[in-house]
C-alpha cells in the first residue's frame, strides 16, 4: 500500500512562478491563448517540466507535455488541465490541474519508479474561450482531432484575428495541427478546483468527479406588441416583459425544485427598445440549464421547452430559440473513480464523490478516453475571479489523491 | 346654441405642410427643439397664424401664439400642444393640437365673431424631450415659468450641446427666458391623440379628459452574489435575476389586478456581467407605475414599494432605488370639463370622458391655469411611431369639441 509524500515547497514555487505570466493586479491573471503572456506561461512550464527531469514537448497546437516512460509503450495515463485564464481570472482555475499534474508524475518517478505504462502531464493550451468565443476546448479538441480545417479560419477573436493566424504570431504551424492527434491514450484524469461551495459547505477537501454536467444553452428570443406605458391598459397589453418573468421564475423555480445537482440559469438579457416608459417589444433572454444525468438533463430541457412555450402562447407572444451550445453529460469511468476513490482512502484524505457542474476539457478527452476528475475546495465557491482561491493544504490533498490514483492506474495495472 | 362648421380642407392643408418639416421616411417626423427641421416648422406655424388673420408672436423661448382679441383684456383661454417631435414620431403627436387650436380659434373669428376675453393658439416648442432628455416640457415650463437659469447650461442633448447654447443658434436670446412667462390665462384646453386604444376599442372618435395621471419612474437595482451557473446549486445561490423576475411579475400582476386605469410597466432592465453561464451580481430596471386618482397613485407606488422590499428581503439580496421623475395626477377643470362635455353634445359628437395614461404639456399649464384635453381616436392606439394615425373625421369631430368647447368658455362666460 503505496502512500505518496508530496513536496509542498515545490507546488508553492511553481504557483508563484506561473501565477508571475499575465499578471493583472493582485492577484488576477489575465493569460488568454497565444498571447505573449501566455507564451510566457507556456515556457515556464517546460522550464518547470525539465526541472523536473523530463523533455518538454509541444505539440502542434502548443499544448506542453511531459513523459514518465513505462516498461511498455502504452496505451499511456495522462493527467493535466489547461494553462489558459479568463480575463481576469485567478491563479487556480486550470493552472491548478496542470501543475497538479507535473508534481504527481515527478512524485511517482522519485517515490515509485518505472510505471507499467507511460504517465503523462500536459498543460493544455486553451479552455476558457476568453479570447477565442468559439474556441470550444482548443487544446483538448487537437487532441482528440476535433478540429476541422475551417475552425483555423473561422474561430476569431475580439479583434477579428483568426485562431490559425494567431497561431502562426507565437510560432505554431497551424497545417501540422492534425498531428496534435493523440490515439493512445487510454486515461485521462483532470485535477481541477471546484469552483462552487459544495466541498466547502460539506467540510471536505477534495471530491472524486463521478460525472461531468450536459450543458445546454437556449438563446430565447419573446415578442409582444410595443406600446405607450401610459395609454396602454394593462388587459389589452401584449407585454414580453411579463413572459419573461413569469418564464424565468419558472425556470428558476423548476431547477431549484428538483433539486441538486439540477441548476438553471438566466444571465443575460437584452430587451428592446429598452424605454422606460415603453412596453418593449421583444425580450431576448439566455437559459442555461444542466443535469448531470442524461436522462434528467433532456428532461429538465424538455421541462423548460413545454414551460417556455404555455407561457408564450397564454400570453399571445411569440417565441422563437435557438440552441448556442449542447454538451451531453458525460459519467466518469467506473474504474478510475474506483481507482480514485481508493487511493484517498489510502492517502487519508476525506473526500466526496460528486458531480461537475461546470465544462472542463475532461468533456472533449471522454471523447478517446476512460476519464474522472479529482476536485479541490473553492473558497467561497468562487471562480473565474481574481478572488478565487484554494488552501495549500486543499491542494496536496488533492494532488495526493491524484498521485496515488494515477499509481493505480498505470503502476498496478487498473488501466485498460 | 352655436354648432360650428370645421373647414376640413384648411386642416388637410395645414397638416400636410407641416409635415413636411422634419419628413423621416414615409409618415416618419424627426423634428426636435432647436432644430433646422423645427424651425422650419415654426417658421410655417406662423405663416398659417398669419394666412388666418392673426399676428404671430414668438415667446422668448419660441413658442408661436396667435391670439383672437376679445371684448376686454382676460384673462384669456388658450388652447395649443407641441410642435416638436419622437426621432421618428408621426405627424399627429403634439403637432394636430397646434394645428387645432388654430384652426378653431380662426372658426370663431369666422363664425362668432369677437370674444369677451382673448382665445389664443400656441405652438409649444417642447414636450417630447427627444433631443434634450431633462428638458421636461420645455414650453410650458416657460410659460409657467418653471425654468430656473441653471437649466440653460445643465440641461444638454446627446451631443452635450447645452439647451441654451441651442436657443442662441436658432436666434433666440436665453437671457429673456423669463420674458416668456404668463400670469393672464385663465383656461387651457389641450387637444392630443390618444397614443392608447381606448376610444378605438369602445368606438367612440372623442374624448374629454377628466384627469391627467400621476407618474412615477423609479429606477431600482438589485444585487445578490455572481457565481458559475453550473458550480453553484440553486439553494446557495443569491440571484438577483430571480428576484426581477418575480418583482416584474408581482408589480404587473398588481397593476392588471387593480384594472383600469391602474398601470405599470417594467421597459428597462441592464444585467450586469449579462454572461450565459454567469448568474448574475446585479439586475438593474425601471418601473413605471400610473394612476389619474391622487390616492390611488400613492397606494399603488406603496404597493409596489413593499412588493420589491419583500422580495428583496426574502431573497436576501440587496435593494436600492431612486426616483427619475414623479408628476402627481393632474384632476381637469370640472367646469371645463362640463363645458366640453356639452360642447360634444352640441356638436353631436359622440365621446367617452375617460383618463389620461400619457403625460402632456396640459399637467405643466394646470400650475398657473384651468386645464382640459380633447382626446382624438388614435389607430391600434399607437404613437410615437411613424405609424401612428387618426383619421380625418374623427380629427374634425374633436376640432368641432374644441372650437365649441372655447366658445363656451371665451364667449358664454363659463370662463373665470
Amino acid at each position: 500500500m503505496t502512500k505518496f509524500e508530496i513536496d509542498r515547497s515545490l507546488v508553492v514555487r511553481i504557483m508563484d512562478d506561473l501565477s508571475r505570466y499575465g499578471s493583472d493586479g493582485g492577484t488576477g491573471i489575465t493569460r488568454t491563448v497565444y498571447s505573449p503572456a501566455w507564451v510566457e506561461a507556456t515556457d515556464a512550464y517546460a522550464r518547470w517540466v525539465e526541472d523536473a527531469g523530463f523533455a518538454a514537448r509541444r505539440d502542434a497546437v502548443g499544448n506542453v507535455w511531459a513523459r514518465l516512460e513505462g516498461a511498455t509503450d502504452g496505451p499511456c495515463v495522462v493527467s493535466g488541465s489547461h494553462i489558459d485564464s479568463q480575463t481576469p481570472g485567478g491563479r487556480f482555475d486550470g493552472t491548478l490541474g496542470a501543475v497538479a499534474a507535473l508534481v504527481a508524475i515527478r512524485t511517482l518517478k522519485e517515490q515509485a519508479g518505472t510505471p507499467r505504462v507511460p504517465v503523462e502531464a500536459v498543460a493544455l493550451c486553451e479552455e476558457e474561450s476568453s479570447r477565442f468565443p468559439a474556441a470550444g476546448l482548443w487544446g483538448s479538441r487537437a487532441i482528440t482531432g476535433r478540429i476541422a480545417e475551417d475552425d483555423l479560419v473561422s474561430v476569431r477573436d475580439f479583434d477579428d484575428i483568426a485562431i490559425g493566424d494567431a497561431m502562426r504570431a507565437v510560432g505554431l504551424d497551424p497545417a501540422r495541427i492534425l498531428e496534435a492527434r493523440r490515439d493512445d491514450i487510454d486515461a485521462f484524469v483532470e485535477l481541477h478546483i471546484e469552483q462552487g461551495p459544495i466541498l466547502e459547505q460539506a467540510g471536505f477537501p477534495v471530491a472524486i468527479v463521478k460525472a461531468i454536467t450536459g450543458i445546454r444553452h437556449y438563446q430565447v428570443v419573446l415578442e409582444g406588441t410595443q406600446n405607450h406605458a401610459g395609454a396602454f391598459p394593462m388587459d389589452l397589453r401584449r407585454d414580453p416583459m411579463a413572459g419573461f418573468a413569469e418564464i424565468a421564475s419558472g425556470l428558476i423555480d423548476t431547477a431549484h425544485r428538483w433539486g441538486r445537482p439540477a441548476v438553471s440559469t438566466v444571465g443575460r438579457v437584452a430587451v428592446s427598445p429598452n424605454g422606460t416608459a415603453v412596453i418593449p417589444e421583444r425580450v431576448t433572454f439566455t437559459v442555461d440549464a444542466r443535469h448531470p444525468d442524461p436522462d434528467s438533463f433532456h428532461r429538465l430541457c424538455r421541462t423548460h421547452e413545454a414551460h417556455m412555450l404555455e407561457v408564450a402562447a397564454r400570453r399571445d407572444l411569440a417565441i422563437r430559440w435557438r440552441t448556442l451550445i449542447q454538451f451531453e453529460p458525460s459519467p466518469s469511468d467506473p474504474a478510475i473513480v474506483e481507482a480514485l476513490t481508493t487511493a484517498a482512502a489510502i492517502q487519508g484524505v476525506p473526500h466526496l464523490v460528486m458531480a461537475s457542474g461546470a465544462a472542463h476539457d475532461t468533456q472533449q478527452m471522454a471523447q478517446i478516453a476512460r476519464t474522472a476528475m479529482v476536485f479541490v475546495r473553492s473558497k467561497d465557491g468562487r471562480s473565474h475571479t481574481p478572488e478565487e482561491y484554494s488552501s495549500l493544504d486543499d491542494i496536496v490533498a488533492g494532488i495526493e489523491v491524484l498521485t496515488a490514483g494515477l499509481h493505480r492506474l498505470a503502476y498496478r495495472g487498473e488501466s485498460a
